[in-house]
């Protein structure tokens, strides 16, 4: 039995008290990798952003807003965790400034400066020792190959699951998984409820098993 | 029997086919109000944003994404209705460029440059005869009563509910509301089913017997 830690959902970075910038990231993807994990004997703990979806009820869930604090949960939750599967979409942009007061219409255009946030599955992949594993996944619209491989070398990752945007907010879902040679070592189509078992079948094989 | 359009919940404005700007209107004000303008047998047609919460079944719902929707959607329901209420948080801002493809991290600070989208119930207003009604939400972090009885002139309203940014996905909320003459002619606090019960009151006090 693993310790598995699942990141989930979007994030939300505020311009001001009212408006943010996000994603239409459902949090489905993470349910489902954590209801796989369940059934296979494993403990779950899920960082999720906000999100409408109810989550297993046997998981542990951490609630958060911004990409800050589901990087502070997700790194103090990983040194407890065997591996982690970042099913997440985190705003990797935030603005420079927010506004204390909701900014109000001027009648003209405004420009609002964005920096890059810290990005958390490299963070976790700094982090990982040699017996912790991570997945993480890639979301391209164009290139997708290319851009996984890159992201899985540059995160420090064993997998990377890579899917396209039509996935987002869907209950289907396109994916592959590549491991740290470039090759593919599954590729599947179908619920996200039946992709999440096979992630975790295939994580099993090539991660956990080595492990043992 | 009044036809009462209701628009509800939040737009979204997207930067690229992942990103978008929002807020978390959560459109419970907006269903509370159908709820309560469905007991009292009006007809109601609702415009929202994307919600996870579910309307009345008694309510005919028109599903939108962005601003742009909205106010097409509002303005063609708009006509057949004897008022409207604006109970939707629209994205007041849009990127002026949309980017095809998910914009990638470069290593440093990207500007993005925003501009006003048309303002749905100044649009509305506009289009409002003698015989029909308009009544606003103005959600404000400074200067409520000021800037709401602003927004009641500009936008053409008959009555304008002035509410602070805590009722934003909060189950409950503390409003008042102000006429043209910028009177208050009602003030509440408490559930939005409640208050969903006393808007509808007072706009039948005050807009519907009126027209009689």
């Amino acid at each position: 039995m693993a310790r598995v830690l699942i990141t989930s959902g979007p994030t939300r970075q505020y311009l001001d008290p009212v408006r943010y910038l996000s994603n239409a990231s459902s949090g489905k993807m993470g349910s489902a990798l954590a209801l796989a994990a369940l059934q296979m004997d494993h403990e779950v703990v899920i960082v999720s952003g906000p999100v409408s979806i109810e989550y297993p009820s046997a998981a542990e869930v951490i609630q958060v807003v911004s990409t800050e604090e589901m990087l502070d949960q997700a790194m103090r939750e990983f040194e407890r965790c065997d591996g982690v599967i970042a099913a997440a979409a985190p705003c990797d942009y935030r603005p420079t400034e927010v506004a204390r007061q909701k900014i109000k219409k001027q009648g003209g255009e405004i420009s609002i400066r964005l920096e890059e946030t810290q990005d958390i599955l490299a963070s976790l992949g700094e982090l990982k020792t040699d017996c912790q594993w991570s997945v993480g996944f890639a979301l391209e619209t164009s290139n997708g190959h290319v851009q996984a491989l890159a992201k899985l070398k540059q995160k420090r990752c064993d997998l990377i699951v890579l899917n396209g945007v039509a996935a987002i907010d869907s209950d289907v879902n396109s994916i592959q998984i590549f491991d740290d040679q470039g090759d593919v070592v599954m590729s599947a189509e179908g619920s996200k409820i039946d992709l999440g078992v096979k992630i975790l079948c295939t994580i099993t094989d090539t991660l956990m098993t080595k492990q043992q």
